[in-house]
């Protein structure tokens, strides 16, 4: 390594190691909250785990809260968690695409692969949100947003004229919000045992049969 | 009252009065368990609102989760607890039905009326779930005896030929059971404040356009 290196290296290596510190926090509270859930989750367990104290947690997040929220977005976000989900390659390409049924069906591959990473963090959210508050709103936020992206859904279909006639942007997108819901998908995973593929495959049809004009099924 | 009534009328009496005081329990545990939950709410508790002792609660039921089990049941039965579900005069008119598109009309609206009571309780055994083994199993074992319902609505519809050619019953039943679940219905009540009436329509709406065969639907 360079003696002396130049004030913009040095900020850079400093912001690379505070990245560094954010990521094994992150990925620490992403460990303890999935095994754990919200409650048997501390602050000072997440410091441990990622080998800083207490305070750095709490200055670099804020609360615990915080963390949660950010762990919940970066898992829908997936390896580009700084760029909304509808600005990503993939979902952009699923939203330009022109045929109906394909549209569908890439929707629906992608939203299960989103669910897989996004939907054990959404129960802990819930299960958090019957007794605190403050995760009661969060979650309602985190279907707020969750309604956004589906919602452009909706609005690709209407735009290359594929609803159904008697059907509505908004009530095409209240179902795609509903079928693709973390609480549906981790009721089928749990107790049906669905894996992510029958999930896509199932969501793939009813949003055909349910949102399209008859004859844009294939 | 009469002094030295005959034993048959003396032993109705005491079965009347070991009925009220199970109804006593059962209501203070659907009430504690509706507001408080699953961790929160004691035998201790429900004993002292059901003005009984603790003895007498453990006696009549044996486990807080037998309790709970009995409650989720008998909603599901509503007016008459002792009469399974599909034995009841309603469902059983929703499974005669000749008429396709009536027969899913009129299933949606009933199970809507069912979940109203259920959807609270079945989410009091689920949230109770992830920290328990026993609720766990309580969980899946409710989820089935629903599914054991729902499989006789889809057995109807392929009786009088209603469902698309290329769908099986299982299938169907799967569709039914995961859209009937207290899970959905809970999210939509939750987070859309969707009504009992608004969720009938819009199940109505899902499984004609999901199961019926074309032509069927009107």
């Amino acid at each position: 390594m360079m003696k002396k290196a130049p004030r913009p290296y040095r900020s850079t290596h400093r912001a690379g190691k505070a990245a560094q510190t954010r990521a094994a926090i992150l990925g620490a509270a992403d460990g303890l909250f999935r095994s754990k859930g919200w409650t048997a989750t501390t602050i000072a367990q997440i410091a441990a785990e990622a080998g800083v104290s207490a305070e750095t947690v709490y200055s670099g997040f804020g609360s615990k809260r915080a963390i949660l929220r950010l762990l919940v977005i970066g898992a829908v976000r997936r390896d580009t968690p700084k760029v909304a989900l509808t600005e990503q390659a993939g979902p952009a390409a699923v939203l330009a695409e022109p045929d109906p049924a394909r549209l569908i069906r890439q929707f629906a591959r992608d939203i299960a692969d989103v669910l897989v990473g996004v939907a054990p963090l959404m129960a802990v959210v819930r299960s958090g949100s019957t007794m605190e508050p403050e995760l009661a709103s969060l979650y309602t936020e985190l279907h707020k947003g969750r309604r956004k992206n589906l919602l452009a859904v909706a609005e690709a279909l209407a735009r290359i004229g594929a609803l159904r006639p008697d059907m509505t942007t908004t009530a095409a997108a209240d179902t795609i919000w509903r079928l693709t819901s973390p609480e549906l998908f981790t009721l089928m995973r749990d107790v049906e045992a669905v894996s992510p593929d029958g999930f896509s495959v199932w969501l793939e049809d009813m949003l055909v049969q349910g949102l399209l004009a008859p004859g844009l099924s294939r």
